[in-house]
């Protein structure tokens, strides 16, 4: 059998060695890891990126796989740390604190557990960096067998922590134009804004259709709003600096500026509203 | 037999998660590969440094190693993807628009097939991401054992797309001079400007003429020209803020500011020309 | 037995492909490496930052592990490169310059070597990377099983360059207050000022003692002087945009500013001293 893999996913950034430590503590404990990166460059404490990232790439990788994911401003305080057990997935370890929203929205059966065992843990613990000193640690331990049920008490799921605001509103408007308001939940390292806006909701409408689909960014609060009119298939269907709407590779929509940087064209940033407005959509509300 | 070291060069940085998702699905197809990232900071869409970056690094890997570059701003088009199978060397596997242009002219003998087997794919297709389902499970099934045959029908290696300028172009002037006219083909994490001018080309000059040659970097198109004389052997032979041409560890011609960022000290780019000027050099026009 | 770990710690940078040349030769000669990167983002040519990083992680990593280490001003010059064998820790490999100052003075039984043996170097030498030519191959032919005494010469430890200044300096002033006199040793991904301050100083002190503790930090040489009053348990005691000083996740001083940037706020950088005036520290000049 292979040994199983264990993602890292965290705003610590690359610089200060915090992540190679984790390393160091997951080799120590389980030698035989096979380590990915998934992001430490999450905007610091930014749960939502954090969460959003994790929703993106968590299925792309070998049943059984461990995600460790560390965005935890709460650190030090009362709030919990926690094992989520998914079937036909694998683990997710980290704070109770939201980063699990996707996680826990897109799978009702799964069972979590809170970190209570300090044989999971390196003692005595830091009221800094948890990442090290207790979900390293879990994670190495499952993969070299211990068992989940020895980590803490069984938690009820209901009881996670979840971010508002995951999913987009949609509702009818005075005109009986649907709008779909969403928001910016990640910038890529092109500039381009990724919403959490998803496809799936334009399944059925023509290419026409979607070519007369408006969307608005609203750049800072109680600032202009931009526009952009239709949703691209490709990059390459735009100018060179034009502004253009597409659904990205996880399926979500995202706002591109060609050759440029979205971000920066808009001078926008995460959490901030995009919203939708069509005839067209099937209503869902 | 060890397993198979699989090496990733990408636009794609750090932040997204994309990267973690290629070794996601590498590992759910060939459970024991060894991966290595050589760069995620190509800048964005340029293949010309992209392909640079693989040209001095593909030498120093394990024999039978297999190179995933995506640098692909004609993902979604017509652009073709490809496999390269390379004697002695290993394989290298991406889009087809220029990226293994060093490649190709360093070894003629390649044998090249296009990507076309359903069964290396991640389905459906995505239009924006054929590193996660093309390129990435390429790599892995061919490392897994499947025969390269497999992939799809074999390519005319003279038709892959080439760079433009990959070498620099050698000319005497009216004043007898020798001019070597290349290009900035990186700027490295120091600022160091890389050129496309390989010290091959000085060998056999004595210290005292390396000491006299002028170099020439325009710094924006229609802008000045700045100029150093002499190439240097280290930079420890010049005084701190000073600019020097020396020849860097891949053995090219690099622009240097001693203790000091020499992209920012000139204001230039990648892609500027770099012009050498001397009397000494062998005629090789 | 589990294969050997290799950590590489540099300021290379991500983006040149460095690193993954390093990981290429390591792996052409002991394939079962595990490779962990601790930090690639060390300020270039800083070897402090890069001997502090090192500090802070190494004994996190299992017993056996290869540290390397390459922020190498001096390369291509006379300096030497040199391999520590420290017991019950592993090995470190790396330039004779500082970069072990702190394995040294920790670890007063080690066993140095200078890496003189051309059959643990890539052939010829570059005069700029020897992480490629040297140190790359000495770390995995050491972990392949050759003998450490095939290294090189016995080197007297006392020998070893040890910067300056690597532990605060403790004074009594006239007003009968004890100074601390520290500094700014490692800037992380948050823009928190890592010090050389360590919490062992302020063992035994009470909360409330703690909160009287004056830190000062000079912004600038001949700038102003910013003052924090009192030492924080964890940072969700203060509020937003706030400065505070607490100890960090490696047991030193650190002054963040609270969802913020400190290195900004302060306009301060690596090197710059830090001094802390209390009555109430145990005397220990």
């Amino acid at each position: 059998m292979s040994a199983t893999v264990i993602t890292l996913t965290t705003d610590f950034g690359e610089k200060s060695g915090y992540v190679g430590v984790m390393k160091g503590v997951i080799y120590s404990l389980y030698p035989e890891a096979r380590l990915v990166d998934l992001s430490h460059q999450v905007l610091p404490q930014n749960i939502l990126e954090g969460a959003f990232l994790l929703h993106t790439a968590y299925r792309y990788f070998p049943i059984g796989t461990l995600h460790v994911a560390v965005v935890d401003p709460g650190v030090g305080t009362e709030r919990l740390g926690v094992v989520l057990q998914v079937p036909e997935i694998g683990y997710f370890i980290g704070p109770d604190n939201g980063l699990f929203s996707y996680i826990v929205a897109n799978h009702p059966t799964l069972t979590a557990r809170l970190i209570t065992n300090p044989a999971f843990m390196r003692l005595p613990l830091s009221n800094t960096f948890h990442g090290r000193d207790i979900f390293a640690p879990t994670a190495a331990q499952l993969a070299n067998g211990v068992a989940f049920e020895e980590v803490g008490p069984l938690y009820e799921s209901n009881n996670l922590i979840k971010l508002a605001n995951l999913q987009p509103t949609i509702t009818r408007n005075l005109e009986g134009e649907v709008e779909v308001l969403g928001q910016i939940v990640h910038i890529d390292h092109f500039g381009n804004l990724v919403t959490n806006i998803p496809q799936t909701l334009f399944f059925g409408l023509s290419d026409e259709q979607l070519s007369e689909v408006v969307i608005e960014i609203r750049v800072k609060l109680g600032g202009p709003i931009a526009k952009i009119k239709g949703i691209s298939k490709t990059y390459g269907q735009a100018r060179p600096g034009e502004l253009v709407a597409l659904f990205g590779s996880s399926n979500f929509l995202e706002i591109a500026k060609v050759n440029g940087r979205a971000d920066s064209a808009l001078n926008t940033t995460i959490n901030q509203p995009v919203r939708i407005i069509t005839q067209y959509l099937n209503f869902r509300c």
